[in-house]
């Protein structure tokens, strides 16, 4: 029998109502023929409740503990999702991450699938039972510790788990219909992407388009597993990302991001080693670096650029100092009110001229690029934080993504 | 290192504050010397939040998916009371009852424990860490299902767990300060018993005294471990129960209980066997009898009368009628307007005269007696239902147990 692996967000299963409604989609798919396994997060605000919770408890980390409580949310999820699918005569079992075999890493809070043992997860089938497995949790195998996996862990269980299954594809329900060419709350005449490859939807991802995470989109990349997003609303196709898409398009979607901060060190004597003396210190803190950008230099200096989440900013500007002083550079700044606008497209790999016709738009429209940076595949801008808006609408209508879904 | 095992229920981790507050008693009980391990329940109406939802999703039976369900509660609550004992300066660990090695049979939502295999637990006692174990529930070794212990399950954790960790007492927290002469709410004068046998606490709690469960208090019993009974709001003494007490008491105190029913099957049959005739279906339909009564015979035929718990009264009638048509007997009669009144004290065993006391005290204050049920230390008489209160209070009065604590 074929094997569906279905993955149900918080919004999907917020109350009793919406967890029935995923009960009969789910005994629908069954009652086709094909085997279900479903992957849930904790209902509507669940996690975030049980966050204040240990906020009000305590103000100091508690990381073993923390993901002790944190994952009281799927289990509730997943216990009263197999209730109600019992209740339409389809035997249904749950199961917690660590009985399912997700095997991680031992970091709380940011753990890693190392490996998945779905024995009984494959018992159940076996004995004809829709499955029901926590997202977003796992186990430490050598500390026997619960563990979870941050954010967007539960689509990232959903796809291992299809891979370690063999499952035909894995499909992510969620609020939205689909991957859209830019943010709809940003532009009105988004259009939804019908399909989209791996490589795209993992730039799309890590640049800002919410819907899905990097890590998701990554293992299914790696164990080529076609990962179909959908509303869990109604029955419409979604989005589906896979290996290849028929249609290569040239500039697929938009994606924006206004949450990083860009800094500056200034007058760097341009020697060897001097990016890695500036790097190291950064990634030993722990501070994820997006773009980096070095100029060409001038008289023996030149100005190194990056950028970091905001809320890394004050630390990574202590950081730089601290290099800055030790390399005799000229200096550190910081500017908080930046923002991110990255251009995707398969397409972009043949064809020439993307990137010159986005400068372009970004001009006409008055915008002042601050930074660039390119991968065969996506050229990003750093621009001013209250022009990013308007350089998506721009884009949008200039690289031509308006009305025809691609 | 001396070891203690403190229970602490729904109402003495209601929030975060009073959290913190069994944060800092356990950790005041640590700097003392001693190694703790703290049994929790869900805070405050938990596992009652879990059941609504359950209800809301579906109005049929899910044994195992429930008890998946309502050990989310203790979860809670243990991951967050590990926190605030780290807070403290203090190493702590929450350990589900199935990583504590809680194992039970299968019964989902009446589990009973079968063993214990604590290896976690000593190894975070031998780390020097408070070790935080979720109550009421467990696994089921053969399945691995996640199983709940029903009504006192906490309590049956905790005392189990002293025993298989060779603590040298249980303490039970509860937000009442012991146990009384009689329940508080009915007689004004009762009085907080400071020590108490086991065999009288098991012949009260079985009888409606509702501070203990029969069930702890017989591991307690089994296992010889002494439990105190002690209000988690101050340091004050609560009651002791262990095997001996060094004042033995005539009576130690009265129990009621007013949700019995009287079924009285008549003009039976006295022939051998009769009896076992009409217990047998009781029991396969799993209706748990409290007290029987049978009289000596007239004219060839007796009168047979139990009480059963009053939600059980109509089966317990239908299964009487159809065995009394079987043998012949003259009918069944239900009375659910009755009620028990149960007067225990291990003196009895020695001292006579207390249960023609007891039925003089009845006499004077007017309450006809309708059943007489006796052990070697107690005697219980069914009474009209709303004749009980004003009997524990004659009672009470009459058998001197008031101003003097025992």
């Amino acid at each position: 029998m074929p094997l569906v692996v279905q993955k149900y967000g918080g919004t999907s299963v917020a109350d009793a109502d919406r967890i029935r409604h995923v009960a009969r989609r789910i005994v629908d798919t069954y009652k086709e023929g094909e085997n279900v396994v479903a992957v849930v997060s904790a209902m509507g605000d669940g996690t975030d409740e049980l966050l204040a919770l240990a906020r009000d408890v305590s103000q100091q980390d508690h990381p073993r503990e923390l993901d002790m409580l944190l994952t009281a949310g799927e289990r509730i999820t997943m216990s009263l999702l197999a209730m109600a699918i019992q209740d339409l005569g389809v035997p249904a079992m749950s199961l917690t991450g660590s009985q399912a075999g997700i095997l991680t890493t031992g970091r709380h809070g940011h753990a890693e699938i190392v490996e998945i043992k779905a024995m009984r997860v494959r018992e159940g089938l076996d004995e004809g039972k829709v499955v029901i497995v926590a997202g977003y949790q796992g186990v430490d195998p050598d500390t026997k510790n619960v563990t979870t996996l941050g954010r967007g862990g539960s689509d990232a269980t959903a796809v291992a788990l299809a891979s370690a299954l063999g499952a035909g594809r894995c499909e992510i329900y969620t609020d939205v219909d689909g991957v859209f060419t830019a943010d709809p709350r940003v532009v009105e005449d988004a259009v939804k992407i019908d399909g989209i490859t791996f490589e795209e939807m993992l730039e799309l991802a890590s640049a800002g388009a919410g819907v899905l995470m990097p890590r998701s989109v990554e293992f299914g990349r790696r164990f080529n597993i076609p990962i179909h997003v959908r509303s869990s609303f109604h029955d419409g196709e979604g989005t589906w990302v896979k290996e290849d898409v028929m249609e290569e398009a040239v500039v697929r979607g938009i994606a924006h991001n206004i949450s990083e901060a860009k800094v500056t060190v200034f007058a760097v004597p341009d020697t060897p080693g001097i990016a890695a003396s500036l790097f190291e210190p950064l990634a030993t803190a722990g501070i994820n670096v997006d773009m980096i950008v070095q100029n060409i230099s001038h008289d023996g200096t030149t100005d190194i650029s990056f950028t970091v989440p905001t809320e890394a900013s004050h630390l990574a500007k202590a950081e730089a100092e601290a290099v800055a002083a030790d390399v005799g550079a000229g200096g550190v700044s910081v500017d908080e009110r930046v923002g991110k606008v990255t251009v995707v497209g398969i397409g972009m790999k043949t064809e020439s001229g993307v990137a010159a016709q986005m400068f372009r738009v970004l001009s006409d429209a008055g915008i002042n690029i601050q930074m660039i940076s390119t991968s065969p595949i996506r050229i990003s801008c750093v621009v001013d934080q209250h022009q990013v808006e308007s350089a998506v609408r721009a884009l949008h209508v200039g690289l031509g993504l308006e009305g025809s879904s691609s």
